[in-house]
């Protein structure tokens, strides 16, 4: 990956120490078509394989997430999920080997359509295949050979990332023990379909965007930074932000009498405000294209893929058991398809846990009431 | 008005057959400042006025309607609630003398941004001062005067229309005997306000938008499409779309290897069809400007304007009744402060009726549950 590719890549160049990668095969078969040549996989890892190769937890992530889950010594920026993974935490990286891997198609290591096509000396953009969910479980199993892991202790994925896990799950019997999934889905419904089309569709109509060809020194922020905050409002909850916004104005209010015409005038109310600076922070690290990719993924992704129905699929996981976490507030995998995938799941042999969480966080529950995250996972850990 | 203001302008005048205009007054002081000179507001009416003046039924509108709410002789186009208002139907026509009226800063016929500035023979634009939902309250009292209404018998009000009836309300005590709102609230909260700042930003980020002085052939159609869209997903439900979609592939689905990089291409799933579908419509017939101002308008909304807490400010406003209604599944303006407002309102002398309607259409289920809403409003306007 050349380091002018875009801005995205330079600042992950920078914060990539202790992020490792492996080439995973010659040519990989995409599922809609094409191929990829020398297809790599970034991810980092946290405590020691045992002897007896029975403590792996393998962490998969949803849409925007690296491979840096928890802070390490080769890396001690806090992770995304850092009050969860560690040692003494919920996952016990003093107990389990964990695993926490970048997705196929992603922009934090891995390849996807920002990388360098070694054909061409370019960067891939719309010219990468076409890439689903099952595309991403197939180089996740490729780079767990490489690694010689046969058996997975524990599978957690959130959001996108237990739609990986499913698919992983689906096409290795054998390879995932236990499974934890987290606010997710084994189907795409068209309300997320919907808020993911419409992203897409503010970055593809970003001029900047240019079909793809948009330059390192000028990206379609713009674009990116939209699509973000419609993220964001699909990601929390109404309740929350009237509990913790209200009607406040922002510090930096600036009401002038032409409120629309004028750039950087400052954004009146503090949820506009808050909004803008996660949003911004988004748009300086995450490629357009990428995002693009795997949005659509997510669409395509439809267990009933694997077999004759979604319940005869999900019944025939040989999984000994697992944990489905849901959140009432979730309007992006709303509870009742949590309730759903633990009801499919669950067989003779596969005894599985459902919980209806409360939290008012939405969506993104998981990456902030780590409290009760922990509580969870500790608990389910502990009896496996 | 000229006719060569925008496209919006053409098509409304090919539509405006039975539409009456008043000036209302000189100058119109605007209540975060400036003024507009010889203010119009458009309005259609059905039905006749008895001699005792007790039959008038005031009809204030959503965001994007018309004053066209059903169809008449002058214009036999179906309106925005034909299955509502018409003879024996829910608003009786043969009983009630029903006004609609378009609001302040609308683009269907009253005065508002698109219209033409006397002074420059330009349109406003954004020289156009900021609009509030108190201001409309204001120009429909000024109309209210020129058609020599004293009382309304009954004022109803969905959505913005709602906020614009209870600042008409409370501008002036007397004047309105029982109100019916719908999915409506006395103040605007951050998770509605977040959606519509996002609509309003994806229009000035279209470069054709061009700080308001796009030319009418050339308006930013991109910007006022997928504002639309993101408006239907705040506008409808998750479950309805289930129900209604699922996972369907569109019929005009046409799958390429680069599906982000063709326009026109169509898009694959069904919902994302029915969405285009929409919006452009609605991109052909709304104006830019319009709708940046009067979607800031319904942010800044707050009945708490009027005095010290909203619930003292909503006790006293002389109605005889009101009745509240809300639907379980709208998110833009949820349930709960449906049922805020109802409380608020009820006191001593007026009588309110609180409805929780479970209808899966969410924010815009008065437009499409026309079976429900009609039993509700019927038999309200019975009893009254």
């Amino acid at each position: 990956m050349k380091k002018s590719d875009s801005n995205v890549v330079n600042l992950f160049e920078q914060s990539n120490q202790g992020v490792q990668k492996i080439v995973l095969i010659d040519s990989m078969m995409m599922k809609r078509g094409g191929a990829i040549s020398n297809p790599v996989l970034a991810y980092e890892t946290w405590g020691k394989m045992n002897e007896s190769r029975d403590n792996i937890v393998i962490i998969l992530t949803g849409l925007s997430a690296s491979s840096h889950v928890a802070s390490h010594s080769s890396n001690p920026n806090p992770g995304w999920w850092e009050g969860i993974v560690g040692p003494d935490k919920a996952i016990d990286t003093n107990k389990f080997y964990v695993v926490c891997i970048n997705s196929l198609g992603s922009c934090f290591g891995s390849t996807g359509p920002a990388s360098l096509n070694e054909i061409t000396g370019e960067p891939f953009r719309l010219t990468f295949p076409e890439l689903t969910i099952d595309d991403m479980a197939t180089a996740t199993k490729l780079l767990l050979d490489k690694l010689k892991i046969q058996q997975i202790n524990t599978l957690i994925g959130p959001s996108m990332g237990g739609m990986h896990a499913l698919a992983l799950i689906i096409q290795n019997n054998g390879l995932v023990r236990n499974f934890i999934g987290i606010s997710t889905a084994f189907q795409s419904l068209p309300y997320a379909i919907a808020i993911r089309s419409l992203q897409r569709e503010v970055i593809r109509k970003d001029p900047l965007w240019k079909n793809g060809y948009y330059t390192p020194d000028n990206p379609p922020l713009n674009g990116v930074r939209i699509a973000r905050k419609l993220g964001m409002i699909s990601y929390r909850s109404a309740n929350e932000w009237s509990q913790r916004f209200g009607r406040k104005k922002s510090s930096k209010n600036n009401i002038t009498q032409n409120t629309f015409g004028i750039e950087n005038t400052g954004f009146e109310f503090e949820i506009e405000s808050y909004l803008e600076h996660l949003a911004i922070k988004f748009q300086d690290v995450f490629d357009a294209n990428c995002y693009l990719y795997l949005s659509r993924s997510i669409d395509w992704f439809d267990i009933i893929d694997y077999g004759a129905s979604s319940k005869e699929v999900l019944g025939k996981t040989g999984l000994e058991s697992a944990m489905i976490l849901g959140i009432e507030s979730d309007i992006l995998f709303p509870i009742h398809q949590q309730k759903e995938l633990a009801e499919y799941l669950s067989t003779n042999s596969t005894k599985v846990t459902y919980k209806s969480l409360d939290c008012i966080q939405g969506h993104d529950s998981f990456l902030v009431d780590i409290e009760r995250f922990s509580q969870e996972i500790r608990c389910y850990l502990k009896d496996i």
